[in-house]
């Protein structure tokens, strides 16, 4: 099978290398006769596509290089796209992608680092952490007493890679975790599970917000004002998500009026956020640069791997695992 | 047993209260015949001194109101004082102290707070957390990737209530967890532990410095310039024991130089920390105002358990547990 890598010409932490490469393929159960190639330019990434029939790269090289048509005649042989990310939002509407070319992302990917940022999160908010760091700015000294985790009661609204990490370990320390996801099915780190459309009855009893869905039509604005006025006076947040998935002016008034008491957002609209911008100011909100859930010294290994297993699985007639719908997007 | 609890005029979130105290003695094993009273004034104060055998009290609460030689007659039964904290160097020198009275600590009461606190500030250092904090104050996107604790090495300066439950938690994530305190002996959640004296041999392989010792004469300006130099380029610290444990202008130099990546320091001198200090300002460094290891949910409670177990031991002619060796400090 004839495999494209396309890095992009400027990210010395998470380009793929040919040692990696190699490595994943001594790994793998049964990974078949793969040629590998690989290009950071144009002219290298024109070439590939005559012959390629995977493509592992980034979604914004994917969204730059096949606008809507584009795709059979730049790549006549392309069968799979693999994309280093797991939510694939970017790529949205997918009017792009011919049907017979498999997306897939990379799922699974940011378990660990997601888990343990989560914790971060929570425990930061249970210290009252961005609240000094707002009294840091202003260079005053305001203690403010935190409780531990246990017996603190969190909805984690999306139990996939990222809110199924973060449900284990605020499990494993005692926190009440209420699940939300599209179906209701029980989750084992969950005391609850609640459809999405039960949600308003959900967030009445959350201390803590913890967002970590995809962005799709069904979770764009998810979080608007009107639920933010749900969750109890106190409530603290963070989102793992995405930045459309709460209504972002509405969290700073929150927290501007003391209904929210901090929050911590890994993610923001538009990103890079630009100097000025008022969730840089808000009281009580740290903002992170939408790196929560990646490690660079396991990442392309874990994204090598799962790209693997899916290729065997397609190569053997499987259902992919980390196959993405696009009438779902994700 | 007259027992005298003297609460401050003006904190709400631990004065200890007649319902928390009821609630220990119905705790308690073996509480023997106990006598309260509860004041928060001078005049009551001076009352209860006349009688009490016992008194739990502030630090400085005790240091305001027996300075050196003035104990014997305005107490003249006291034949304990127990304070509602771990550390008592704000009472050093203790030549204010008869010999023939026990002073008690509450050591234990933090552990479960403090624990989750020495991880939250590892995780926040792995995923630079106070690097983005600096950012934001500049209202500038900067993201940087971090990694998982797993496999990344912490050397804990203190092995105490706050230094051992630091371990734990930082095992318990898959962390290399170097102990350093007084005597070598092995300690459960430390793969390796060093006399304070080969420090120095230590500190080369520390990714994470984390100081949780008490003030004492042994320990005061440990961590100075050059033990800091010690440390690998990159490195990050945590500071749970106290501002004058380290050499704090020699950290914020380094941190300006980037000889160390990060900091979260629960501890500062002076405090309150003044506007306009230097600390409020370095880069990379998160101020968070004494507050890591008190659990008002919990703290008081914990520490009425431990001076009652405490009071039945004397009372029974065992040691006390949380007697503090003038000679020691702690």
């Amino acid at each position: 099978m004839r495999i494209h890598i396309q890095n992009p010409a400027d990210d010395a932490d998470f380009a793929f290398t040919p040692v990696q490469w190699a490595a994943a393929v001594s790994r793998a159960a049964d990974p078949g006769h793969l040629d590998v190639s690989f290009a950071s330019d144009e002219a290298g990434f024109a070439a590939a596509m005559r012959e390629a029939e995977v493509l592992l790269t980034w979604t914004r090289i994917v969204k730059e290089r096949f606008p809507v048509g584009a795709l059979p005649a730049r790549a006549p042989r392309l069968k799979v796209i693999a994309c280093n990310s797991a939510g694939l939002d970017r790529l949205a509407p997918f009017d792009w992608l011919p049907p017979e070319v498999t997306l897939l992302n990379n799922r699974g990917t940011h378990a660990r680092k997601a888990g343990e940022f989560a914790l971060m999160a929570l425990l930061m908010l249970a210290s009252h952490i961005p609240h000094f760091a707002t009294a840091q700015r202003a260079e005053t000294w305001e203690p403010r007493f935190g409780s531990v985790l246990a017996g603190r009661t969190v909805c984690i609204v999306g139990l996939g890679t990222l809110g199924g990490a973060a449900a284990e370990q605020a499990r494993a320390f005692g926190m009440r975790v209420l699940g939300v996801r599209t179906t209701p099915a029980p989750h084992p780190a969950c005391d609850e599970v609640h459809a999405t459309a039960s949600l308003d009855a959900v967030l009445p009893r959350a201390e803590f917000l913890l967002l970590a869905c995809p962005l799709t039509p069904a979770t764009r604005g998810l979080i608007d004002r009107r639920r933010l006025g749900l969750l109890p006076r106190g409530a603290k947040v963070v989102n793992m998500a995405r930045g459309a998935v709460w209504d972002q002016d509405a969290v700073c008034d929150a927290l501007e009026a003391g209904h929210l008491a901090g929050g911590v957002t890994d993610v923001a609209v538009p990103e890079p956020l630009p100097p000025g911008h008022r969730l840089w100011r808000t009281p009580g909100l740290i903002v992170v640069p939408h790196v929560s859930s990646d490690d660079p010294a396991t990442y392309n290994d874990r994204t090598l791997d799962i790209l693997l297993a899916n290729l065997a699985a397609i190569r053997d007639g499987r259902p992919a695992p980390n196959r993405v719908d696009p009438a779902r997007g994700y």
